[in-house]
């Protein structure tokens, strides 16, 4: 949860997530205490409030995830692979037992920014009502966290993208989008003072493929190779 | 709502419907008054707080009804015809425009009497943490009205990833990892009698991609680009 502004909504969430056996409840940048309403809201789930981690930003909080979904209700500029709730539930259930993936969620008036929406691979639109379409974001949680238990429990068959090959985590792919954008520029192809939308193209091509680690070194081999050519 | 103790729940009730477009509430025996509380986690949603209803008891209110159906929580005693969550709304859907129905919520503490499950044509149970399922109330109707809402809308075909942009035909697709196998040679990061597993991996990972005509752009310009610099 990013940017929380109500303990509330935290305590509700924790609720939530109990209740659809989720247990790693992660705040960034919580703009509010986690004490007594939280736990009033929580309603029993106090494990996940006390087990509850806090980091400075969104970065640092999925930077050991190989995969992260970002909430989204709004309607923006910034195009992003966009998946429903049920499409989100299969690919988060066809991971592996060693992939760690997170489900992302905004500050309760303004959602995520684009900045943090560019760090995750997919982003996810409950459908509403056009008209009153923002949820509250302990509901939007509940919705999210019910559909992956809820087909999590239909046994399905789909094999791993590769079997030898592990899921790369986000670090390393953002390691792998610094190396290109210094390559771009050496080349001549990106001007340093004006990406404009390439970088961003990019990003999102290589976010939505889920690298795998294996492929995070290919490409990356090839940049170096680039490299040292050139030199 | 049969026997609401909190205003809270009955304002977010009537946000989680409003986002679902549900809009007639109707409160059985409230335990509670809707006042600034209600209105204030409705947080919008103020037309159905204005238009509720209020009934003595749940006969009343489900007297003009043809169909009702009780969210239950807990395992009773007396068995009742069960649904799922979805089989409810596909039943819900099934209804002809003539018919009323209710989706019908017990009291936050101990939910339906039997005698009120009695009323119902059937119960539906929302699937849940076994050892931890009691659900707020408000976040089962938020389940319950998006899997009507859900099921309601028609299939969607996927998003396209970018409205602007166009699927890349395959000999467009083609052409890039035929320039790209050529980039690689001749930076010498490929041996041209033996790619290896090398040129497969690249194959699969844009393939996965589903690359737009764009990217295909994009991601040949920056061969051109490399190519050039070398020469």
């Amino acid at each position: 949860m990013v940017g929380t502004t109500h303990p509330g909504n935290i305590g509700a969430a924790a609720r939530a997530m109990h209740n659809m056996s989720f247990n790693r409840l992660v705040l960034v940048d919580p703009q509010c205490p986690v004490g007594e309403i939280a736990y009033a809201r929580a309603s029993g789930a106090n494990s996940l409030l006390d087990s509850r981690e806090t980091c400075p930003d969104l970065e640092t909080a999925i930077a050991g995830c190989q995969f992260a979904i970002a909430a989204s209700a709004r309607r923006r500029s910034l195009t992003w692979p966009e998946l429903e709730p049920r499409q989100m539930a299969d690919k988060l259930i066809d991971l592996d037992d060693e992939t760690e993936a997170a489900i992302v969620f905004g500050r309760e008036h303004s959602g995520l920014t684009n900045e943090e929406l560019r760090l995750c691979n997919f982003m996810v639109t409950i459908p509403t009502n056009p008209v009153f379409s923002s949820l509250n974001v302990a509901a939007a949680i509940q919705v999210l966290c019910y559909e992956v238990y809820r087909q999590s429990a239909e046994p399905r068959e789909n094999p791993p993208i590769d079997s030898q090959d592990m899921p790369a985590a986000s670090a390393e792919v953002e390691g792998y989008f610094e190396h290109l954008r210094r390559v771009l520029e050496g080349s001549g192809f990106l001007d340093a003072q004006q990406p404009g939308l390439i970088m961003q193209r990019l990003r999102r091509l290589y976010l939505r493929s889920e690298l795998t680690r294996n492929e995070v070194n290919i490409l990356r081999g090839i940049l170096s190779a680039v490299e040292t050519r050139r030199d």
